[in-house]
């Protein structure tokens, strides 16, 4: 893509309004818009990274034998006065009436949409287990909606839903979520705890949040630090394999963990003070067992292999993508902009042209840009009429992984130089030979 | 995916309440489910064929040199409170309020927000021309919702919008997204005719709507028969050839082609009676160049080569995904249910084994659903403990492209039988050529 005629609106001032480094740096970055309170537009750039964040959210999620689905936005509120909690959600509910004067919200979560949509098609215990997401828009009316996407009002969710025939088997689904989560953040470039949590308003028994850490994190939040140090479960984990989940989740529940509402200080305190961590968090997810609650209020029931008719187990699982843009912005960045992790930069390489309208320098340009993107890598290419320095700066400022720069110099001498975001080191290649080095990555 | 594994529910019964055939195949097969008048949830299959059509249509905008971006759902009245459409709009727009008692609405269509963001960051004709796009849930509070998701309340939409420094150049932009539908439908399998319509609620001077021809289409049409064998404009389509696109429309807007609204029987009556076609249509992309509508009501203005601000030309062309759902379906069925186009299937492959339980039949097909697989074609493999009969059914419901038909008696001669949903050929291949023949097509 050439930037040029790309739409990549970048300040050079910092908005005043923003009060933390993501806010400021999606603002900064051309990646948001502010459309009203706790509202944005999601321009070019960051609509790429959202994008890239669901891909990898979608991967774990299929690969866990979840099944995709999107359910509508606007709800009716019929069923959510059949659960009960039509009353109970408040405020934070959008609640709208139709031209027939029905009345309407727009979704906050799904838990009462796809138990209609189950006791409607399900009967049998012979088509358990499902697990069925969504990854769609949501809306919350916070009271007082800040830090950009980390808390604003419409905002993306995948919401995963369990169904199975018994606790133990409901304990299975939610241990498959459980390692889905731990793979997925570890897929993000992200560094996530779970920890015990409140179940809050969904209501259910057992509950945890994964938390990133981040010194603007909203949550207190108390661990071992051993967790750092453990692996991810591996790509070829059997999400069949009952004892082999459970035994994972054990071992990723077996530290200390809490948030500051679920925090046992006497507990924490044989943790050992050279293994105590206190620090800031950012909940990135978060997962719920809370078995019959929807199902027999609202009378999803299945028949068992006895013949006899019960209401289904279920459990409720969120990630939200929109959120994790900015946590992965706070857990990632430095002084002149964004360093983005490989898996989620919404272009591999910013090629940066020194001298745009020299021949010979458009043409190593344009044919570097072709062999780039020939071999799958995807490249944004500043062909603007600007001073180096202001490429340089909006490179660093949008963050994607790997700088090239081509100039009349370096190309006299058969060399363009190639810079690592991250770490800010230099190398000077020749053209033949940058699909090699960036891919060596 | 193993059928067994998945999420599918397929109806036996016609439900009453559908009047047209799409509406009734995809709440038979599964696509769809109606959560409240003129909202429904997309099913995984449904899922699967609308996330494809949203593909095809984003390959086209992104080859024209338009670009992605997503807006917000919820809108602040105050926009439309300065394009002068608040009041105008009427009912259909879903009106809310928030907590703080704002005024807001789900939006509808986004020329105003879309307005906000060019005027928020455009300042110079050096930055265009610019086509920004978006595929979002937009919701239209109709009297009558009805046929499915052919006329829903939400639904989902691709709306572009362009910017030009004049008429001249928006007339260029105009032309780039008119060849781009004309691609689009074909790579969708149907065959569309541009029609001159009225401009509506959006205003403005230039429209043209995109038609398929159907039995149950809702507006009449008068065209010329000629069009059906017009060229589509090729992939090596240059989108910057002003002239060539401008070639390409006028061919395509040089016969009599009206919906009732701009109908002219004298004109229509030139004809020629061997050429004249009388029939019904379903709109299924609608362009319009509104000049300096919104621009001027909303100040987005540029400064062009003379340091002069003007405000912008623009333009808005809508796709809509989920209503093409239903659109292909009514161009493409029979009797035993949908024959999806290969470019929208959910899946390639409908892969039926006889007899379930049987381990050498079990093992054939794990075998050939691993090797489709593996060659990149989707599979969908029927492994319910179910009769041939009731796997036959669902298969050609569901309408995949090829069905794969794998039993003991077959295997025991070194064969598979495969059938080709829209013709219905069959034929006997072994298993070793299966890739090499369902590829060749």
């Amino acid at each position: 893509m050439r930037l040029s005629r790309y739409f990549l609106p970048t300040l050079r001032e910092t908005p005043k309004e923003a009060e933390i480094v993501s806010h400021r740096l999606m603002l900064r970055a051309g990646l948001i818009r502010q459309e009203a309170a706790g509202i944005y537009a999601w321009l070019p750039l960051g609509l790429r990274v959202l994008n890239r964040v669901c891909a990898v959210v979608r991967e774990e999620q299929d690969r866990s034998g979840a099944i995709e689905l999107l359910m509508p936005s606007i709800q009716s509120a019929e069923l959510w006065k059949e659960s009960g909690r039509y009353e109970a959600y408040g405020k934070e509910m959008l609640r709208i009436s139709d031209r027939h004067d029905r009345e309407m919200l727009f979704g906050p979560t799904a838990e009462e949409v796809i138990t209609e949509i189950f006791r409607g098609s399900v009967r049998s215990y012979k088509d358990l287990p499902k697990n069925l997401y969504q990854i769609s828009w949501k809306f919350r009316d916070e009271v007082r909606p800040r830090f950009g996407t980390m808390r604003s009002r419409e905002f993306l969710m995948k919401d995963a839903y369990s169904f199975d025939i018994d606790q133990a088997a409901a304990r299975h689904a939610y241990n498959k979520m459980f390692v889905a989560y731990l793979r997925t953040f570890a897929g993000l470039g992200l560094k996530a705890i779970p920890m015990r949590a409140d179940t809050g308003p969904i209501g259910g028994d057992l509950s945890h949040e994964f938390i990133i850490l981040a010194q603007t994190g909203e949550s207190e939040v108390f661990c071992d630090k051993q967790y750092l140090d453990f692996d991810i479960p591996p790509v070829t984990t059997d999400f069949d394999d009952v004892a082999g989940l459970q035994g994972t989740v054990d071992r990723w529940t077996s530290l200390y963990a809490a948030t500051s509402e679920m925090h046992e200080p006497a507990a924490f305190a044989e943790v050992g003070e050279d293994k105590q961590m206190a620090a800031r968090g950012i909940e990135v997810g978060h997962i719920f067992y809370f078995g019959t609650k929807y199902s027999e209020a609202m009378g999803a029931k299945v028949t068992g292999p006895d013949g006899v008719d019960r209401p289904v187990h279920m459990g409720s699982y969120g990630i939200g993508p929109s959120r994790l843009v900015a946590a992965i912005i706070e857990a990632s960045h430095d002084e002149a902009g964004i360093i983005w992790p490989d898996s989620v930069a919404p272009f591999d390489v910013a090629l940066i042209n020194l001298k745009t309208g020299d021949a010979a320098t458009d043409a190593a340009c344009a044919e570097i840009q072709a062999n780039l993107e020939a071999s799958g890598l995807t490249v944004l290419y500043d062909d603007r009429d600007e001073r180096p320095g202001a490429k340089f700066a909006t490179a660093d400022l949008i963050g994607l992984p790997w700088q090239v720069v081509v100039g009349p110099r370096g190309l006299a001498e058969g060399k363009v130089e190639i810079k690592r975001r991250s770490g800010g080191e230099r190398e000077s290649v020749a053209p033949i030979d940058l699909i090699s080095r960036l891919k060596r990555s």
